[in-house]
Parts: C-alpha cells; sequence; structure tokens
C-alpha cells in the first residue's frame, strides 16, 4: 500500500516535471525572443545572397551533412543559453543550404521565391492552422477560395462554373487530376478496380511530359506501358494532327482513353502546347483534357505573354504551381476543373468523423473530401499575403522580367561560337550546349558526357547553379531563370564560368 | 523603323519599372521589418490564446469569411504604408482561425504544435530551401535523413538496414507505402497496370483503419471493394484469430494480398492493435505488414507508453506523422521500410533531366526518386531544430503529460452519471456520449442526432472544440487531448459545457 502510494507520487512528480518543461518550451516570450533573432539572421543572409556575395551553394557530399545534422540531435539540451544554440543550428542550416537567391541560380523550376511570402506561412505554421474540414481551418480554407476564384478567372475560366483546390506540389497534382479523369472515364473503377478491365485503358500525352504523367499511370494501376506518347512537332510541341492520329487509332480499337495530358509548358525544353487546337481535338473525341500548366501557367497574369496558354480554359483540369512562376515559398500547387462538380469524382467516399452529417451545407468547405492529403497545411496564407499588399501586377512583372532575361540569355549564346543553343526560347528555360573546337571532333557520347562533367564541376565550384537534362537521347545543359535578381551581367558571367570549368576538361 | 525604336524604348520602360518594383518586394530590410512585426503579433496571439483567453473558434459561415478574403485581393497595393497593411492581414487571419493553441482545443488528430518549430520552417521558406535532388536542398535532406535515422532507431528498427523519407502527409504517406506493397506483391504492376489481372488482388486491413487505407485502394487501381476488414476484439484492436482466418481463407482462393495494414492506432477509438502476433501471422504467410502509426508511432520515446507498439519493429512499413504527437506543424509525416531497399519499389522510373548519371552515388540522396512529391518542402527542418534544442525526452513528455489527462478525463466522465465513456482510453483519444436522463427514452437515431447536434452548439459557441465520430453506425462524441497546456480544469470545464448546451436542445 505504502509502495503504491510511492510509485504514485513518482509518477506524480515526473508528470510535473515534464508539463514544467513544456510550459518553458512553449512559452510565448520566448518565441517572440527567438523568432525576431531568427528573422535578423535571415535578413542579413538574404541581403548578401541576394547581392551576390558567397556561393550559390557549399557543395559538400551527403554522408558528412548528415553527420553535421545528426551530431546535434545526439548533444541536445541544456548546452547553453536558448539564442545562442538556435542561431549556431540557423547558421548550420543556412551554410549548407543552395542559394536559390543567388543572382547566378539559374536552375530547377524552383524559383528565388518572395521573401515575405514565408512570414505568411509563418502565421499557418506558429498557430497550425490547417484544412481537411472546414471548422479546423475556416480562414485556411477561405483564403484558398479566394485564391482559387481569383487564378481561376485570370486562366479564363466561367465564374462560378469552375471549382479548384490547392494542393502539396505538381506532382500530386497531376495525379489528382489524373485520377480524377480515369474515374469519370471508367466509371465504376474506384470501387471496382482495374482487374479483369479490357482492352487496357491509356493516358494520351506530350511526348516530354513531366515524370509525375507516367508515374501517375503506374500509381493509379493503369501501367506505365499505357502511357501513349503524341509525337511532337518542330518545336517540340505536341503536334494536333498526330492527336488527332493517335486518338482515330485508339477509337478504332475501343481503347479508353483517361485524358490527354498537354503540357504548358513542357518541363525539358519549355514548349507550350497549342492548347486550343488540341483542345477542339479531344472535345471531337469526348475525351478529358487535362494541362500541366504546373510552370506556365502564371502567363496569364502578363500582357505580354498570356497568348502562350490561350484556349487553357477548355481544359477540362489544369495545374498551376504557384510556387513556380507565381514565386511562392514551395509548395502551392492548384488544381482547377472546368467543372465544379468533377472534384467530387476524385472519391467516392464517407468518412463520418470527418465529415458532419449535422451541417452537410459545409461539406462544400471541406477539403478532405477532394484532396488526396487529409491534414493539409494552409498552402495559399502566402500567396494570398503577397497579392492582398502588392497586387496581381507583380505576378505579371515576375513573369516578364524573367522571361526577358531568358531572351537575353539566348541572345549571348547565340552570338557565342562555342555555344549551341537547342531552340529559342518560347518562355524562361534555355536549352543549349557548350561545343569549342576543341569538340568537334569528338562523339555523340563524349559530347553528351561532357556537358554533364562541366556542370557537375560548375556546381560543385558554388559559382553558378544550372541544371542538365536528355532531349532525344542526347545530354544537353539547361538553364530556368527564376530568380528575378539575376542581371544579363549574371547571365553573362555564366558563359565566362562555364568556359573555365570547360578548360581543365578539356585538356584531359 | 521610328516605331518599332518607340516600341523597343516602352517595353524596356515597362520592364526597367517591374525591375524596381520587384526590388522594392525582395528588399531584406522589409523582411527584416515586417518580419518582426509578424512575429510580435504572433507572440501576443499565443499569449492570449494558451492563457485560454478568447474563444477556441470565432464561428463564422464560409461565404462570409471568403468574401473577407477576396475583398483584400480587390483592393491591392499602394493602399498604405506596408506595416499597417501587414499588421491588418495578419489580424484577419488570426481572427478567423481555430485557436489550436487555447486548452479547451480537444478535437482532431493535429496539436497545439511547439510555436518554436514554426521558426525552422520559417528558414525553409524564406530560402526556398526544396528537395528532389540532393543538390537543391542539401541541408534538408540531411536533415531529413538524420531525422529519419533518429526516429526509426527509437521505433526498434535495425540501424543500417532501414530506410525510411519524410512526406506531406499521413494519407501521402499510407498510400506511398500501400503502393510500394502492391508493386512489391504483383512483380511487373507498375508497368504493366491491373487491367487483366485475375484474381483481383486485396488489401486486408483493420476493420476501422484511416479513411486513407481504403481510399488508396480506389487510388491504386485495386477497387475500394477489394479492402478485406478484420474483425475486432472486444477492445476494438485487430483480432488476430481473426486475422488469421482472413489470410488463410485468401491463400486457399490464391488472392493476392497487397498488405496486412494494421493500425497503432485506430482513428476512432485510439485502440493499438497487437503488433507483435500481426506481425507474427503477416510472416507466416509471406504478407507484408504496413502499419498506421501515424498517431502512435511517437510512444516509442515513452518509457511508460512505448509497449502499446510493441513489435512495431517488425513491420515492413511503418507511418508515423511528427506533425502528431510529436507536436510539429503541419506537415511532417514519416514512412519507414524495415529493409532499406524496399523504398526503391514505390517508382521504377527514370527521370534523365533530375538524376544525374555523373554522380550516381548521389541518388540514394534524391528524394525525388522515392518520394511521390517531386519537389518537397523542407518539411523535417522544424523536427531537427526541437530535438537539437531540447532533446528526445521533450517528445516523452507530451506523450505522457497527454494521455495522462486524457486518463484523468476518463475519470472525471466515469464519474458523471450523464456521460457514457466508449472504452477505457489506451491514449490520448477519448470516445463518449452524452446521455442525460431526458434521453433514457430516445430512440438510438435521436441519440445520435443529439450528440451531433450537441457538439456543432458546443464548436459554433467557441467555448470548446472537440469532434464526433461513428462506430458501428452510432455517433458518438470524440476528444483528443492533444494542446500539452490543457489543464484538469479545462476538461471539467468542457464537461460543464456541454451540460449548458445540451438544456436548450433537450428542451425541444
Amino acid at each position: 500500500m505504502r509502495d503504491d502510494h510511492a510509485i504514485e507520487k513518482q509518477a506524480s512528480d515526473q508528470l510535473a516535471t515534464a508539463r514544467a518543461r513544456i510550459a518553458e518550451v512553449y512559452d510565448p516570450n520566448k518565441l517572440a525572443e527567438v523568432g525576431k533573432r531568427v528573422v535578423d539572421l535571415l535578413a542579413a543572409h538574404q541581403q548578401q545572397i541576394q547581392a551576390g556575395k558567397g556561393n550559390v551553394l557549399n557543395w559538400q557530399l551527403p554522408t558528412e551533412l548528415i553527420d553535421q545534422a545528426r551530431e546535434s540531435l545526439g548533444t541536445c539540451s541544456g548546452k547553453g543559453e536558448l539564442l545562442e544554440q538556435v542561431t549556431s543550428l540557423v547558421h548550420k542550416s543556412l551554410d549548407h543550404g543552395t542559394n536559390l537567391h543567388h543572382p547566378r541560380y539559374v536552375g530547377h523550376q524552383v524559383p528565388a521565391s518572395i521573401p515575405l511570402a514565408a512570414l505568411f506561412d509563418l502565421i499557418g505554421s506558429v498557430t497550425n492552422q490547417v484544412m481537411a474540414i472546414y471548422e479546423m481551418g475556416p480562414w485556411a480554407t477561405a483564403v484558398e477560395h479566394a485564391v482559387i476564384q481569383s487564378v481561376g478567372g485570370q486562366l479564363g475560366f466561367d465564374p462560378g462554373s469552375f471549382s479548384g483546390l490547392v494542393t502539396s506540389g505538381g506532382s500530386l497534382a497531376n495525379l489528382t487530376a489524373l485520377l480524377t479523369a480515369r474515374n469519370i472515364a471508367l466509371g465504376d473503377v474506384w470501387n471496382k478496380g482495374l482487374a479483369g478491365r479490357k482492352p487496357p485503358p491509356v493516358i494520351v500525352t506530350h511526348a516530354e511530359s513531366h515524370y509525375s504523367v507516367s508515374r501517375a499511370a503506374g500509381i493509379l494501376g493503369l501501367g506505365t506501358e499505357q502511357i501513349v506518347r503524341v509525337g511532337l512537332d518542330s518545336e517540340r510541341r505536341m503536334d494536333p494532327g498526330h492527336l488527332d492520329d493517335v486518338l482515330n487509332y485508339l477509337r478504332n480499337r475501343e481503347v479508353p482513353v483517361i485524358a490527354v495530358s498537354a503540357a504548358a509548358c513542357a518541363t525539358p525544353t519549355g514548349a507550350f502546347d497549342p492548347l486550343d487546337e488540341i483542345a477542339e481535338i479531344c472535345r471531337q473525341y469526348g475525351v478529358w483534357l487535362h494541362v500541366d500548366a504546373a510552370h506556365g501557367g502564371a502567363t496569364c497574369f502578363s500582357e505580354r505573354h498570356r497568348h502562350l496558354i490561350a484556349g487553357i480554359e477548355k481544359a477540362d483540369s489544369v495545374v498551376c504551381d504557384a510556387h513556380k512562376m507565381m514565386f511562392m515559398p514551395a509548395l502551392c500547387a492548384m488544381i482547377f476543373y472546368r467543372d465544379r462538380q468533377h472534384c467530387y469524382a476524385t472519391f467516392h467516399q464517407d468518412a463520418t468523423y470527418l465529415f458532419d452529417p449535422s451541417a452537410p451545407e459545409l461539406a462544400d468547405y471541406d477539403s478532405g473530401l477532394v484532396n488526396l492529403e487529409c491534414t493539409k497545411r494552409a498552402a495559399a496564407l502566402g500567396l494570398w499575403g503577397i497579392w492582398s499588399l502588392f497586387g496581381s501586377q507583380l505576378f505579371a512583372d515576375l513573369v516578364d522580367v524573367t522571361f526577358d532575361l531568358a531572351a537575353q540569355f539566348f541572345e549571348m549564346l547565340t552570338a557565342a561560337e562555342d555555344f549551341e543553343v537547342f531552340c529559342q526560347p518560347e518562355c524562361n528555360i534555355v536549352v543549349f550546349r557548350y561545343l569549342p573546337p576543341q569538340l568537334q571532333a569528338a562523339s555523340d557520347d563524349q559530347c553528351d558526357a561532357f556537358q554533364l562533367e562541366l556542370r557537375r564541376r560548375v556546381i560543385e565550384s558554388g559559382e553558378a547553379y544550372l541544371v542538365a537534362n536528355q532531349i532525344e537521347g542526347r545530354s544537353y545543359l539547361r538553364t530556368t531563370v527564376i530568380n528575378p535578381l539575376t542581371r544579363s551581367q549574371d547571365l553573362a558571367d555564366l558563359i565566362t564560368i562555364l568556359r573555365k570549368y570547360a578548360q581543365p576538361l578539356l585538356q584531359t
């Protein structure tokens, strides 16, 4: 009996100690103090990096960095003053990250995002406002609806008749839209599955569509071999004539078509499909048109460039990533359905503990009903905040400035005799090769390996960041001018840097 | 010719103006100034809310809030001083959000997260450090690997032989793990798809598994009818004897089993499946065991409660959400594979522009190869930061304190004659009904409707937040004590609040 008491007392003491420790961690004064320190450190970092000081990337091998990251987990707690510890952790994080705001970062389709947008994200993450059902995140829900309505309107959808949602990334967005298309094309597939179904259905897609499209075929149970790639025209755009042939062939053989997936623009080259013509063909065949406008959707804000996506409002589903050409921090991907009811075809499912029969009229605002994620972040807060502060003109500016920089880079490369440009860019993606005289006699394979090796040396040097890709089996260098702070001179410097790191390679 | 010049001049002027506007938006001094303001506003808000001042939720209808959110998009830019505008936008966002840090928030499995964790998220979102390939987010990658190794070790996996990743949410994590299991169980399904395959494969699952499991069957092309639910024991845990029967039945009929999906714990009741026994049965049948430990995985940190997940290290795949019982802001879901090679079975795909043949040894660190997301957030930074500052003891504390609060709540409800508790809680989920004497003669349907209506009145009052669920067709009230700042008195107050809002309902 006395022992029981002693044990109970000990347990109760332990819990009291635990509560005290937790109260300290949750202290709002610490949030204020540490928060301001973190903000100052970040602002100082951005000042340096945006001015082009330091490296784009301080290259280190993964194993070394993982050891460093593990080290601080092992030596935890009570090792000094909180502010100092935080400062050291922030420095670690900033010293080893890729600096997307460096003017010589011209890499993947991930932008030098608008730093102020992150402060709206912070509202969501301090208060943990999330979505799934309306009542858990009323404001997050409202903001998402407002943003979706505004961007959808800008894309040309008919106000009141379209719907949309925000999800965690373009790949997930493409998957969601193609899942919706599959369920609509195949009737009872959601419940019954694909087993036993013949002939096997297909997805028809741009020959160079993003890998998430063929992955979707794998995930959705269609099989990646059920991807039918439509031939391209001379500018690497989906050829409408070829699309017509493909759909005709499939119809004659009674092969169900889940969707035609067009690109605006294609990842490797930045080519924009002729959406108007494609939409008309899809309409004739009664096939769902999906447009992966993850990158190019934001041209809808630009008077200069919106012609590139003319016809997009005729698509059944459109994906547009605000974390690409709207310069939001990752992730804020938008999916649009021309017919607002189609969003309910994605899933056909109850979750009674979530979706409340006592207020069925709220279900339209429960994101979990239409989103692959259950709990999801308040991912549209940043976009809403920046739009509210600066208006949609900013999004036009960002498109115009970066597209113009890419055009300037194209001119520079064209003028340089030792560079070969793949094609004139339609947007801010420029594809090229470095082919100095020493490589004239080299084989194709040697030229390919040279591009990759050159890029590797450049990025590991930290002087610039660019990427590589393959088109029809050949390797190219590829830049996305997706930092609006990049200047013409930075692009000229990139050419100099490439030549510099090519030298030792050419001598071996 | 002169006209051309004029047009060119105009275009160039427009671009110069655009550049100037962008430079102002990106000004690091503004980031510092606005950042500190936002931090102060958030800290002041947390101070109020954590002290229980104000409402848990200021209820408003979605249409009203959407109008408010749209309004600021329409009246954009140049309407006053930046700091004032930001202040107003932050207030809007805080006034209309659900306050998870209010001590009477005891709702969904979404925590009153550790506020300081959000500051590490901020590093990621200001600098836009992302993952997909190692070189784009070396530090984000390192931090994720460090965290995965540490949590996996804590779960009991053999160091060096398991692997894992972080993804955007538990639903996505369950989908990814079941996709992996499908591909391993069915051989060439990734390429060939499911069409024509007989007999149709199944997923065997806890009868009350989270809706993301049956959704996964729908998404993956299996069909939701191919979910086989295993009967539960008297405590709502998967019955191992019944599992054995089910697997035996399926084997006799040569039905391929993708996976057995167990729960730790089940969403509706918080019941933990007997993983040790289940793992042994799965081993005997050679079936993949997936454990959805989104909620309960974090008990691995608690000496007191880790017995609940004994045997979890024998599972083939495990999902654990750091944004649940590790109290991270959304989203940071972890997937673990006991056999490290299994992560490569999720996709079988090249993306040559991403994954670089010039450095194949880096591919192990390219998250895009194993993750459904392509670009993904640096979602583990918060967990890494908090762990580094306070050590893993904090995670034990959080589990112990909230589980203890739930036990106290259970005692209160049991002592109250007008409440009926569904079962003794194993964790921090408590399921109950309010059944005052006036309802003794009511039908089951009336009692169900009463619970839902009562809950709705309470949450719309803003005095407390709790949820509802259905078990075997009956409606219950359900709380998750997932705010470690909740005190015993708050739970007593919740009981009072429920009685108060029941009064007018009982009179009608």
